[in-house]
């Protein structure tokens, strides 16, 4: 185990140390009006980088003493953090880029606490209202910057994968980061954190000082997803569903290493974004790329698309099998697309607003029996719609698989119950199976236990 | 007269260029809702610069077709300008320092708009309240830099002075450079210039790259006393309180300069904060300085106020004439004892979080025939507030002589009349013959008509 | 095979193109007088790497066609290529990297030629002359940077080693970058490039922007080790012996990892020095380390030393096994103490000018049979001068087993006798055959043919 | 009178205080051999900047405890210097960019001597040996800056011009510096530092941080023109003709304000090489421009210039009185010109290889009353050998007046002897009495003694 660093005083370096007292107060104030809870659990995730603890609860749990509080002092501002876990600190001194992920972390939740929930400023209850939140919010962790050309590469991917697909995702964002890419991940291990340690090879081999790695999180994930400190541009969103959002704005292009469920949601959110009508003509690059022994993950993933949202959604998707320089090229070159489209309508290059995201998507989708039974997964609707409602499966399953909440759910009313359309039950059943089979349904576990059953209407 | 640039498209260098659609809209919305009224106003202050004009109302008036809208594109911002002043540009291409003033207006105009007044945050009916405001106003411009120790030195007193005193504050001005200290005025020409003039080449000679040269300024004033393009950190305050303030709690040491009128002012406003009994332990370096030619202005100065505010408050300002290393080395030692002040209490260094500045020193005095009759101008009083009261004399004087409001006032009224103790008012009206004679009562005028009747009780 | 690039025009970036034309006309000449021919082998050394072919001579006829020439233009310098490796280009713009090497062939082999050997200004025929020479030439490719603490580690090992010992080094590498150690090695695969790949990645995570990568190299092994683009400062000396001086003067301590008989040559060649009575009271901190697998080597290379060098030998040398943060801290703290060393005697940080090497280490030791018939192998001398003569048997077995030459001697004139003590004579017999055994003699040989025979007097 | 330093312990700043030992010998020897002469020469001249004194010998003579010695250390170098004057100091700390320039005295004493004396690899008794080692001084220097375009402006002019003359090359150094273009200049007061005051404002006001101030001087003159602190790209030449070249090849465009004798031999070299029919395609704009209180010093110029050298010559020349704007943009359109010609060509921006400058130009003219003898003024020559032997006419006048050399000649054999064509000598002799009597021959005599006689054939 991690030991642990009695009593550290940091002074963060960088821009983001200058806070009021009252701001200061709101992080060390521990009722339900402060801001220390929250403050006090993602800063421990930060500082317990590089450990494989993915369980977010038994990290609080593990560090009942770890304390930290923040001070107004002659140059800035000082943290005091008590038990601290080693790992975070080389020789007693904390790693610089820690250091910047606390400065992060206290940006972030004062904001979004001051600025965009208290202030009345923004109307959250329309979806421009949430857009605009989250362009605020992106502004104050300075993720946009102005005078750049479009060159965020959005890495999707399991952060539990076999070690072949985790030095995939290394070589490809070697590549990437030879196009001076760079590259935009969820935090954490596994597919996250592969591009960023190959893109800083290539970004060193190009001389190209000013890589950005940027990590989104969001409170509730940052314990099991903690940011490898190769991140050097933290940002912790509200919500699970404004970071998806951020990720879709913020992003050039996307690809889409294999993983498990949890990668099935994202990529039916993403069609469920680019297959609405209204974002037609928005140019995005989508790969899926794995090596070879990935390629059974996307064959079933492709096939089940193929059927139930049709061609039209595979040909949203360009799959690359053992070529990771190609996918760098690829996204190169529909970013460079990206670019002449924005140019050419005077669109921003660090924000894209035009992309439509209903309302629906906006929101939170909290798995329970009552919300799975009122799944409409069928085809009379627009395969859009459908896209929407079947990432919501995928939802559950990760949700029954390994969130708290859900798994309480179904200890005490058993499996959700997953209905509709007879060929597409079936189809998905299989491709469940497949993921079974690949053991990417939950980690460790030989015997899988399904938290669901598939029912045709 | 300035020539005009009919059209000029600009993309502003810097760090301030990410709008939101919304904020792009509100800076062009020529409604009462939007900011383009005072967008424009002080836009067109800005490009005016160098420009002997200094009547606010003129030049609006001067420049009927000026236009200024704001865009957002690919990289960035874009501004469309129509009939701009030429000589904010050379051979067409607007000089640089002049795109981060815009910038700066941009800046400032939205923050305090939308996150100072319509945001709720703040309870600008308390002390606290508007101390804080100017706080996030000021950190939202970067004027407070974490890292750094003090060297603020904030430079006051006239915009109009003898050929003389203008050089006196650039020699001043180089010394203080050569001390790599950072200058902070209140823009516009006079005191307010020389001293920036004369810093840049003593940061020049200490290879200090990094001078700051922050201007405070208002939408009021900006036009009367537009920024010189050295001024590289300008911040416009919404009123002229909050800008008094400012300087207050961001400059490390004083120096006044002669003025007229209005320096008085600002001398009599400094000692109603600094004698407040709860400032008794706050250091703060003042120096009054000049060269000999201007002697005879501090000591009609300090003649005055031993007189009215007692020798405690002759001791908080230390003269010099013709004596501008010397200055220029007792506001350094001053500085060096603010540190060591600040640093035993953990005060920050960037903002003077502990000086105490009464509620009523934060709201506006609005000089009327009415408000002066009620001025209390005797003894029986604390020395603060004396000072306080005293300063709303030269307040309106000021307004009498050169504010429209004021000038209308008298005209309708008649000069205001100025009641009190029998010698403090004898003094006074020594002290205001001597300026009269000395013609630092009102530019260009011969025979000054003096707007107030100096009456004793 | 590596595609070709017909024709490439290059500007190359930094501060090294400034040319005289005589100097570009020196470059492109192809006479003996010339340096076109050392200019074009060196260059295609550095565009060839990544690729597996280390044999410089094999890489010459390989590309009969490459050709580079350089003019002087505007704004600086331009080189014209052709048929240049693929390899070195992504999507058709040479890495920034290569590019700079490019400008350190040229920086290099112009000093070197001009100020070095032609302009009569060192005495080459004494030590300090050599040593000097050696001065100048790294100061003029800025490999000594004032107003720096010393940080450079020093990494040897072989070029071809176990995929483990490969990680352990990467590994090392980390554990180096995250203590903002810079590192510098021979150029080439193997040792010399994993410890810069991990050092990459631990310099990001402290955000420590200026990590240093030095290659020293010379033009007879540049082929056969060309630089990875990782080496941001890679300086060609002129000989090999003055690149192992360099390696001792610039580096603040020194990491062995496992290699073959080269390397015991470099542990060797390190012990004539450090065991020289005039460097006795020099600190240089010295670490052997490896994972467990590589246990073996540094075992058989201990034990031989011991035997033959004593423990005042073994005492230079600190064995790590299995432990890369261990060694990385050793090395922290040794380098802390050259550190207070070279501060207590005035002595300077970049250079290690009070290092003794004597006159005939500088010179080369050309193996032939004469030579090594005459190398002293035997107690009846200092340990120090022994290990001179060790060093020149395990010099002329790398020479019989892979360079050209010595091939060709072995081929005319049978294996190497090498004759000495009986016991040194037994020892070396025994370490040679565990070389052989685990397989580190010569790359991919199954039934290794010594070319050496062992003769005791 | 400046105060003394006793002592002081200097560790400059910047890239270029790694010397080897011998070198820091070479700086502290006493000897012939050594530089310490030399070296405490200019560095007494360097930190006695700002004083009025422009006596060199004086200067030594009243510092004759003067001391400067280099050591090596730890980080760097160290400098120990007593008896310095103290307004090289403020608050005891040596200003920053004077610790440059003696930084610049070392690198360039040095390189002068090893480098380019010392080491035989250039051939001085060639014009293209001269101009070859001018290039090696400069880069040495840095003073070539790849990935430039043309900007660089030389001015010349008096060191004792009228205040509204200085306040003009101030004028006009603004409208560059708003330009953006750098400024060289000999070194000292008067037209040498106004232009370089000027364009620190115009620089500061665009923004343009990256501003430089070359100035070029030798060891002869530097005790008299000591370097402004504003200079911060100091070279040394080894000789006045050496910087007249160094002058011509930097610029890419020439502004002359009014001087006296010196500026007309400045002028007439300038002519003697633009004149020669090998520069005749070489762009290279001259401008002559003064207030319009100095008209009648240009006026004598042109008069004289255009009956001597004729038309041809004062085309090369554009007069601009009173424009210190326009005058601005002439040059640089001028130098717009400059940059094509050299892109179109394939020269180099940063050094002007193209020019001719005969060899007898770049040898020193010595005035004895021998040598003025043998100059050849009449037309029977082609007319930039005209030029030439006025230019020398000026030289010996300027000697003659106030070289130390000069003054004993005349002392010992009466005033020089000029003789020449009938026409040519009247026209000179009513220059010298313009001259006389715009008092702009001697600095500080009310009746000046001629120190020529004009002699008709």
């Amino acid at each position: 185990m991690n030991n642990l660093i009695k009593k550290a005083l940091i002074r963060p370096a960088g821009a983001l140390q200058i806070l009021s007292y009252k701001e200061a107060q709101q992080l060390c104030d521990q009722t339900d009006q402060g801001l220390n809870d929250v403050f006090r659990q993602c800063s421990l995730a930060v500082l317990n980088t590089g450990t494989k603890d993915d369980n977010g609860l038994a990290l609080l749990e593990a560090h009942p003493d770890f304390q930290i509080r923040v001070y107004i002092k002659g140059r800035g501002l000082q943290m005091e953090i008590e038990n601290a876990p080693e790992n975070a600190f080389v020789n007693g001194v904390m790693i610089e880029g820690l250091q910047e992920h606390l400065t992060a972390v206290i940006r972030d939740l004062i904001y979004a606490r001051n600025e965009i929930m208290d202030s009345g400023e923004f109307n959250l209850s329309t979806s421009f209202g949430i857009t605009n939140a989250i362009f605020h919010l992106a502004r104050n962790a300075s993720l946009m910057k102005p005078d750049c050309v479009p060159n965020i590469v959005t890495c999707w991917g399991g952060h539990s994968i076999t070690l072949e697909e985790y030095k995939y995702t290394k070589q490809t964002g070697y590549h990437l980061g030879l196009r001076k890419l760079d590259i935009c991940t969820g935090c954490g291990p596994g597919a996250m954190k592969g591009p960023m340690k190959g893109a800083v090879l290539g970004h060193g081999k190009q001389r190209y000082t000013k890589g950005r790695f940027i990590g989104l999180t969001e409170p509730g994930i940052i314990a099991a997803e903690a940011p490898n400190a190769i991140v050097n541009e933290l940002t912790i969103m509200p919500d699970i569903e404004k970071r998806l959002e951020a990720f879709m704005r913020l992003g050039h292009g996307i690809i889409i290493f294999p993983g498990g469920a949890g990668t099935m949601e994202e990529i039916l959110y993403l069609l469920s974004v680019l297959m609405h009508p209204k974002n037609e003509d928005i140019p995005l690059p989508v790969v899926l790329t794995a090596p070879k022994s990935g390629k059974a993950y996307f064959d079933a993933v492709i096939e089940f698309i193929e059927y139930t949202l049709g061609k039209e959604a595979t040909d949203k998707l360009t799959l690359l099998i053992g070529h990771p320089e190609e996918a760098a090229d690829f996204i190169q070159h529909g970013i460079q697309e990206v670019k002449i489209h924005r140019k050419a309508n005077s669109d921003a290059y660090y924000f894209n607003w035009n992309l439509h995201i209903p309302f629906e998507l906006q929101q939170p989708f909290n798995p329970t029996h009552e919300s799975v039974s009122q799944l409409r997964l069928h085809k009379e609707q627009p395969a859009h719609e459908l896209a929407s409602h079947l990432r919501c499966v995928f939802s559950a399953i990760v949700a029954g698989n390994v969130k708290t909440e859900g798994i309480a759910q179904i200890e005490k009313h058993g499996p959700f119950q997953i209905k509709g359309d007879r060929e597409i039950m079936s189809r998905m059943d299989k491709l469940l199976k497949q993921f079974i089979e690949q053991r990417r349904m939950k980690l460790g576990t030989d015997n899988y236990e399904p938290c669901y059953n598939i029912i045709s209407d």
